[in-house]
């Protein structure tokens, strides 16, 4: 099984940018650990700044057959409509996930135009989300 | 560790109500193969379709001393302040879970009450969603 | 033929509550009256103060295999989306009725979460409003 | 007792246009039938694409002396104040009428001009509803 | 000076319609003295129910070489861009009037589509309104 | 007969301030040509920048006994609870005079907090509206 | 003189629930002192988390022949048009109470369904606030 | 071929009204032209003022048995759900056309009923938009 | 003990104005009670119908070392931000008083800018409503 | 003539996305035929994920020295200030082309900010509506 | 070089009011360095607490021949048409200063009524923002 | 010190880009004579139109240790969450700059997403704008 784990704008801050809020481990860190829990998964990685390059990665994501995505698309989750249309587009199974809980934050992080592409959406449980994640991918494809 | 799961109005009728939104397995018979799969916790369940008596099930879960509440408020989910209240008068943390992805319902199930007193949330994984509810209260146990 | 009807909160005062709005007939003296009229109908009646009880009743009548509900929510008209998801649960067709002209009353009295759960809705005509419904139930049931 | 019905754009398509909305049977096929259920009223019919024309045929009820007026404003419902500012003007009891459930269609739907100037409203009935307000009209006259 | 008096829907039952609120002389009766009151200005008038027609009216003023147009649309005030299309498109100055004080009454009668393409409005003076109008028309080719 | 006209914020710049809204001639100019042309009535003229001092204003109004009140309350037409509640504390008839068209100008001018607490209101007629509204105080009067 | 006293969802945890917004004072305490600073005044008490008991809790005080009713809705202030309702179907002075300032706390806490029912309200005086209330009761009696 | 070409209120001034806006040529000089472009095409051509004769035109294509309707609501594109219910109604592709850019005028004119029942919109380039229109027309009928 | 009242506009005209909604007493009959009542305070009063002096007056009340205020803003209340700011700047508790029921009046009356900057907040209960205030300001100073 | 055709996100993937709505056939041989539709034209392409791409496209089919635009902007359409910045910054007429009837997709989809700054703007015509868009740019250029 | 400095409400209490937010500086104590370092301008400085008397210093501005206005309304900033109305009757070019950032606050304090009618707006630099006023009005000069 | 301009999309055009809002000197030449006005400050200049890019840059200041930074972000200002994030991530203070007044414009530009991220922001003092801003935090440094 192969996951495309997709991290969008000032998540390369992980670790250093405001630990109260996103906890100061690195992703990088994060990611050998989750590789050892799920020794049977490929994961590939991918962080970007720009919009555009999430798009083209979920787009990737396709043609390198990938079995589900992960994305945090962090800031643009609330203003990115080209960001769900790559999800509409593509026919993989994703999941979306934040670190923090964003029910608790501003409201303008309370709208989400990628979750309504995904198989389901979960915010609040820190880097663990995306174990959940992967977890909640595995039952899908077990389900089907 | 003792867990307190709650689920709001008509998801009694789980297993044959809307079979393609909520799929077709009782809860009685999910909770007995997820009692199977945390063998150390130990599960009290509680359904009502009135909302109060929701309310006084989060404030029993503290009486009763447990160590985490999983919440699927239903349709008071998007309406109910007094759920919410409830959960910010106990000191226990609760994390929200919904059976269908509500960001691709009415737009009036995208507004939660309860969200920003959880722990997390999350939604569109099926009854998988609470067996992903129980890893994070564990996860969260274990990181305090 | 088998049709339960629900009231809910307030419409137990029916006949001494501002009797310029809601008329000075008791549901009960009312009922007796119905049940003359349609000798071949088996009427099951149900009132109650609580959202969740309604919730609860539309699901008897469910179990208790009714061919219609007609259904005056009352307040819960406007606010309840549990009491619409349980008649989008069961396989009923109900038919909402409102005693006074709630066009003509307050504007958050226009918007009803029962009404498109329903096969029609009426509002204006008094208790006469009931027969109406059950007269519009029996030509569904024909026309089926 | 006379009766003025009144319909408004479109419904002189009723039986050929959108029958899965609006059924299969012309409005002057169902007329005659109505007429036959109610030998002891007198039906004037009137239809319009023109929201002008409706208007004055609201304020020819007055003149012709109508006791009752059955409208189905169609599209005008929910944009036309010069309807709802006729019936105000005339002293005539109305009830309003839909074909449809206007409430499971379109929001901007949900909204009426013309029903707080009518005695009731009621919607989702099909024709059958419009037989229902002749009911709703003769009880109204009796009540008085 | 030729000056075109438009009047929209359900100003033709002026005298009988709600008297209180908008007193009971008919416009004929009306007309007449105001034609008394300016012997040295020509007046049309046309009344209708037909939005379409009141554009058209103000188109015809433009052929007739009217010098103003006194204009109360009535309810069509508030929804009719046609109307407003058409003032913009002649050359004419147009003065709107109402015969009740709009701003007393609903709040959809509060908004004016007619206002901005006029001279000037008036409302809440009765017929007496139409007299002012006539007066700030003269004024204004006084002043030009 | 006696009338108090009340004019508000920066009205003392008429002649100066924007002359291609507001026109070139002051208000005292306008207003010794206004006393000529109604010998029969003795004007109290008050302007001021201060909102509180335009009620007290109208409450003076009422004290020195004035049959009618001219205001045009510039600026705070559209902010002033105030100014509306002290005319409805006085039980003097008023008229709402502006001097542009409000409606041609920036939403924000659109709302009128004066207007229904007046018998009607005028705008767009430039210093003449005060001429017009002399003329509607006086036909007021006369229809008493 | 007798006096109703209800209170809604969650405040059976007074003294325990959130110290620094609602003291730590239980009801009971609070109620045993009342009762001795208004030795004339026999006061009943109700408390519920459910919605529809505190409906059914106004009605019982009109059945009980109260004079008075002090009502703090909690949570269901804000959402409960059934209670407002209620409070407008008995013909018994109401007070409605709340212990913290609602006006400094999120926006969804400032409207109340339940205050343009009652004879006035009062919010932000801690426990306090319900001895106010009696005393206001008294007053309104004595003034009637 | 057949087309209906369908035009709304103000346009059978075009040529005279806002020139800038609309340009200076009139539409019958505009067809003859057309004629000679699509020697192919039969035109029909219809212009009202009245909204519900709109309608009718657009029923009476289908009567007709026209191949295709290009319609300029103007004033009504924003308003007339009873126009767009009528395109709905028919089984004719329709095109929307606008002479001006839309998008560049008033909010008002951005929202079009029309729109979502027309297999297309375009606005922006004069009277050419109709030559487009027929374009876009045969072009659909040969990928049929 | 030194308490300020302070009174907005055409709060002067008590005893006179809109005598259902505000009583017949002037507020200096009410004041010479109140100091009656409350021997041990010394009242400093002060009413003016400009924001701006009451803003002074708050900020006067800091110099004078007053320990309590006491405010009704009127009309202000909905719209002074300013006065909300001197309430912020000084240290002095405060209690808002409305002598109606704001909450039963329109709803620009429902928002007070005043309210989240006092101690609380109570409006409905006549002018024994400024008893209230000084109780409570009374039992605040107390339980310090 | 030199004409630069701009596409946004994802539509590097027509052909393969979703192609119920957005048909079968790639932009590259699309683009092909559009060549030898127009042998005079010389047409630029480009596509891009990136909204600061497009920007700067728009900037480059300046210094090109480009006759015109034909811009799809895809998601980035309902987004993009910084695209309509940079039409409104170059001198070059441009056409909006929505392959899709965006008018009938969800509401957010409705709003353009790219079309305000175009000649014109046209959608729902598929792939052909660069060609329609071609012709109105040709007309465009022949009318100046 | 004549500069006249405006203060609106509140800011007479610089120094001492909310420290955290304002600072502890007085204004008279940073006027006198301020003019220390610019020798070249003559500095006058209002300070108001009433909307109406700021209305006048702007005016009273334009007849002492001033060549800038710097004008911090405070409160009023948000409210007041009737100082925006002011700043654009006078000539005189005047610049915007907040004190603290307008926009980390409440969010009915970033929309401004001044702003728009200015050369420019600052706000965030503490009284050090009355110094870059300065400086941006010399070089609006300068490059005049 | 080490102050770091960042500029946003279509910054690159200053000179030629409509130069009656923007002037028509370049960054470029004016970044060489503000280096002159502050010798004693190193600057780094970058400019994108991509808003990602804009992120790193905000990013890459704190790596490269700068003091401060001086950001107009343009179009992204009003629409990016992602540049806002970067701003809270950094711990060095920013400044917003507009050279227009975005105040003066449409609506959509005077919401800012960078604002309250910042120490303050000024807008509409043309390329003066940048000199004020370095000003601004070199007073900042000095006042730490």
């Amino acid at each position: 099984m192969k996951i495309q784990i997709i991290n969008g704008p000032n998540l390369n801050l992980l670790g250093s940018r405001e630990p109260d809020v996103y906890g100061n481990q690195t992703f990088e860190d994060f990611l050998a650990q989750l590789k050892l829990n799920f020794p049977a998964v490929s994961f590939l990685y991918f962080q970007s700044n720009i919009e555009g390059e999430l798009v083209s990665a979920i787009q990737n994501a396709s043609s390198a057959a990938c079995d589900g995505i992960i994305i945090n698309a962090a800031a643009y989750t609330h203003t990115s409509i080209a960001i769900a249309d790559a999800l509409a587009a593509v026919a993989i199974p994703a999941v979306e996930v934040h670190i923090s809980n964003v029910f608790q934050r501003e409201s303008f992080r309370h709208h989400s135009y990628v979750a309504p592409k995904c198989l389901g959406s979960l915010s609040g449980f820190g880097l663990y989300g995306y174990q959940l994640a992967v977890d909640a991918l595995l039952q899908h494809c077990k389900s089907q």
